[in-house]
């Protein structure tokens, strides 16, 4: 995470509103994909060469993607073209900031965060920021993925999302977003799940650190999805022209969903706390077990020691030496020594 | 509770306001209940089999319930009958979303949580969907339940319940289900109960286990109950033509129960860890224990082997081996060397 | 506790409003004592059989006190008179609501818990309920008890009392009641005193019972103090006829002395924390001297055993055990081991 | 503290109003001193006897000084010329309330808490409560002490003071004993830092007690500063004819010192909180390194001690016996042994 | 840090307003520098002898920075131009205060702590205060430092920055000591790093002093930030002439990034606490490990050397010793029991 933090200090020494891309590096090409529709005309282009193309004042709605941060420029021929704070600008190209909503009047700014499992298992956080106008929604990724690609399809088959204006696609286009969190949540419950199936049988030393891992990634969607709900919550009270009364609705589900989100991290929390807490006390159960066997041993065998060197001492004058039965005696009292200290471990519950 | 975030990760590919019933699966039909009242007319049908024949225009309580959500088109037709929202009857499908309360002017959506221990002992939560219109109550079960039976009797005996209208129906389905909440918390509370009196005699693993069983029953029993308050509490502030200004004071009463329910699930919370705490310090203290044994043992047995070892050792010239009385000598510092022992560790407390 | 929750539970199945006496158990009869006063004007009546005796429409100060909860007729009889609604009826007999206060413009409900250390030495929480009119205060008890007989002295001896109404005799009831907590919490304080005098010299099991008794009981105090907060500066801010503008100053100090309750609490909740903290360390240490012994008498024998074991050995061929001083020797090699592990020990402080 | 409980107890059972001093008793005689001053006059007088001589009606500054609260008839003559209500009288001498402000439109009342450390090193609480008129201040306090000295200098030089009213005194009384609180932060902070310092070398349990004592007055600190925030804060937005606009900024200036006050108060929590830890996982070690020595000691002379016990066996056909360098061989194995234990334990990290 | 508490103290006898440095001890000469720059105007004094040369009414943009807060006469003299209230003036050369900003109608005054790692690799606090006029901005530093040379470039080389008024140099200046807190997160954040590669590899003592400092630093930062996002919050919602609205988007972007500090810090403050953990743990897991070598070796060798002791014994009757494979079954038997032995310690997964 502090890599990037690295990138930042260096910006720090720049003007503000300077282009600088913060992030992980990107190497491919930027992509971008262009779709225009209204309720009867359907037009997509997938990766366009010249920004330029997007641009028309037809009354229809257009969602531009851009795939990659890397071309700088490009962005800003879009910033000049809708006119964009160039503080706007710095936060599209720097993928630290929290999620967070911003009303420009003639534009909204909503940057949110994309969650997915990258082909490492590892958890991998994506920046995505969207512009919205009256007559057009540009999105912003990092890498190019396949989370809208079903919008795309919707789209394309003129499904209802046709009869509304841009503000339904920005729905659509979070909704996509938070949806992919649950895919997230399902990873870790199915680990929280296997984790606590193998704390009972074996508790060991690895599971403390899938539980950290788990944590940790739990820390990532906490700070994507807290914020989100601010985001969200400010786009169904938003007094804006560009959101239309009746999306608002559609936005208040994507709060609940989101609401829901929240409930199932902290419920996620709990139960890590209370998996931490029987492998600690597990740990020291086994210390208790490994104890008693000591104590068990110890306590039965070192007083038949004491006695066994009793009698390989040489006095001179030990009459039990002399004895007929005297040898046999040593065994039967052991015996007997045994038996009773069996019994009272038995009864201590600890055999 | 993830097995349902899988449906869910499925239907993120689909258009929102698409009706898939998110939930355990549910095999047995759909049943339907109708019942139709007004002061002085009662009608009760057991099992509809047309849904379109609960519909008409009179001035009457009705109250339609839905057993089971796998009859989607049904649900559609209620839906298109009531003018409900597309995303509503998708929240009516989806059984893993929060208790919530929802004004759409004509009708109000709620959800609830409806807790129950089923035939094996588990807690169990289904989803109460309620849409109130001014002369119907809809409600939507997953399973077939009895909660709702003393209501149906009290409707059927001519009770109070018939001069009101649908506002007081609703107040007393959702009144039927916080009471349900007692029952989990009784049990609960026999649960906590019987643990604590084997925490002192017996502190075991197994009591871990059950004290976690206990707390994540808690976390839903909380999922389900924090949101319900924010729900009834919005009942008795709701300015909404629904809701007669005399049924407030009965929302008030369920608020008040509902606020005395988490009361107690927080003093259950606070007592819990005390548990817990109880639980690893008596294991500190068994460890402790185990711990005082060996070394009683050893401290007392280690120097007299010793002893023991020196007398069988095989120099030349030993005097004490013999001298007349070197064996009995050997024996009467050995149980000195006991008893000086014996009464330090009585002086420590230990014995 | 929950006991009481199985009453609500059954309850549960009848219609809201019907009177059903939920708590422990009360087998005296009802008690009904009568206070009725002016400026110039005394009447006491201990106890009354006829409820209608104490009806009048004088503008005197009437204060009704029931004593017992089990007479239910009588309750419905003063509801009839008061004009009571009937979820206020059900909610004087229910003893397990927390404190809470009601506004019916006629009439201020108000729920208190009073708190006593019984003659067994248990925390028992009562629950006493005001109804406030212009003329009456009518109080209902579960038990008969005796923390309101200084203010009956008061009454009765013409103090200052009878100048003012009944919100006044409100107040001074309430107050009564807020002083007992401060009883409860000087009687927690001794206990905490003798517990940690305890804890420094013999950290003991029962020690930790004694700290969760006491946590247990703050939790009792906790729920009945905490919403008495509310319930008192309600009654500072209540816009309602009953309550004589002069008379806040006094609510006000209720307040006060409620947030000093609570801020006792919260210092013997933290000093409470810090004891378990305390016990659990000492386990710790005592667990570690254990340790040190067990551990300084193995590393001294252990070695010195070895050699005795090593000249008890029956080689042909041993030089020591023929040389003169050979058995002197090993006892001077003894002491000195012992005399260096002694240092050794001592150096680590270990004795 | 709960002694002044048991007080207040007593005090339960009388009528409100009535004036008794609850606190630790005083025995030493009432003392009061009294400052007027304006612009251009100055007059002291160190102990009247009879607070009629300070009552006029002149438009200068006049600043009472009250110390002991024994003398109840005194405060009763004051609040009599100043026309206090009976409760505020009565909250002088209650010296277990809390820090609270009083808006009385001809006076305020104001209760603020000393703290200093007494002779015996304990940090001590006194209460100081402060009535504010046009043309006065009176202060109460506890005990007679030198916190307002360096004032009365002031007052004396003819310094600025002289130029404002009777806010700014009050001003100046509260800024005294704000500053005395950073004393107290200053004495705890060097204990934290000596036992910080021993922490490292030699953690005893002594310490555990060091930092319980710590944490304790620290919760007096807290339970003093936490209410005077809310007074202070009150203080700059009161609209009360008697703070003169240009007076608020003072006082802000004091709310500024209360929160820096506060943050160090959690700063210093949070250390202790992190020296608990410290100390809890420094005797964990210290177990650990008692059972290293334990167990090396243990596995390297038990299976020495074996083969010692073998060779001390007296069956007739042993041929090791009878080697010509059996004796040397068995020192040999003797030594390899050890060898071979000690680089595994060097290995494992242990010595 | 409580090392500038004592010098509090002293000052706690002086009079309100009075001027005196507090804070660590200053020893270099005061060092001012002068920047004066409008949108085609640029001039540049770096060390300027008379601050009076600093004062002209020219509607240019002026920036003063005081470099060292020992010379007491030359704050007066700033504070006599502005007009500066004492309060504000005492403020600047306390160095203790957190950061605030007060809004005094001519000039606004904000305190902000500027952090670095300083040559010894300690984190290091400077109060950095300004006071901003329509004209001005001062800027007050305790050490000189570089963290705003590269604004100074910026404003050289006649960027942006010329073409707006003071406001917008505040927010410059506010940024970069906003843009150094980076660099603290980055280094905190490259050591925790560096800890938790060692605390899988080697868990030792010295790690959890490493965890402490970076807690101990992380309060400093908090102690810094949480305020910050106050004064910021504060500026973008101010109603002053001197804050032009166009700025306040800049000084929201200042905002986004506090708050994306905010989460960082606690995003480490998580992570610290799960080290912390696994670090308590890995001892415990430690301690076990020893335990269990411990006890194998005994539990292997203590049946053993009772074996051998019994043979070691003189009684004149033991048949065994006789036998002709007498010696040998010894040894069998003895390497049977071993086997045995370590197949059990295998199954239970200790080996």
């Amino acid at each position: 995470m502090h890599k990037n933090l690295k990138k930042l200090k260096k910006k720090s020494y720049t003007a503000p509103g300077s282009l600088i891309h913060i992030g992980d590096e990107i190497t491919h090409p930027v992509k971008i994909s262009y779709i225009e529709y209204s309720n009867d005309y359907y037009k997509f282009e997938d990766s366009l060469d010249n920004i330029y193309d997007c641009f028309n004042e037809n009354d229809t709605v257009k969602w531009i993607n851009v795939d990659g941060l890397n071309n700088i420029s490009m962005i800003k021929e879009i910033g000049n073209y809708f006119n964009i704070h160039p503080l706007v600008q710095e936060d599209i190209l720097n993928t630290t900031i929290r999620p967070k909503i911003d009303d420009h009047h003639d534009y909204i700014f909503v940057v949110t965060k994309m969650l997915y499992i990258n082909e490492l298992g590892k958890l991998t956080v994506e920046q995505v920021s969207f512009i919205l106008t009256s007559n057009y929604v540009v999105s912003f990724q990092e890498f190019s993925g396949d989370v809208f690609d079903p919008l795309r399809e919707r789209i394309k088959s003129a499904s209802n999302i046709r009869k509304f204006k841009t503000d339904y696609l920005l729905y659509s286009l979070i909704d996509g977003i938070v949806d992919s969190y649950f895919n997230i949540l399902e990873n870790i419950g199915d680990r929280i799940d296997s984790i606590e199936d193998e704390l009972l049988l074996n508790p060991e030393n690895k599971l403390l650190q899938d539980i950290y891992t788990i944590k940790r990634e739990m820390l990532f969607l906490r700070n994507s999805i807290w914020p989100l709900r601010e985001v969200v919550n400010n786009l169904t009270r938003m007094e804006s022209t560009l959101i239309n009364e009746k999306t608002i609705v559609f936005f208040r589900d994507i709060y609940d969903h989101n609401i829901q989100i929240i409930d199932t991290v902290e419920t996620y929390r709990d139960i890590l706390a209370g998996m931490l807490d029987t492998y600690l006390s597990s740990i020291s159960n086994k210390t208790n077990d490994v104890m008693k066997i000591l104590t068990i041993y110890s306590t039965i065998f070192i007083p038949l020691s004491f006695l066994a060197g009793v009698y390989g001492m040489n006095f001179n004058n030990m009459p039990e030496l002399n004895w007929k039965y005297g040898y046999p005696s040593f065994w039967i009292i052991s015996l007997i020594l045994i038996i009773v200290m069996l019994r009272y471990f038995k009864r201590k519950d600890w055999i």
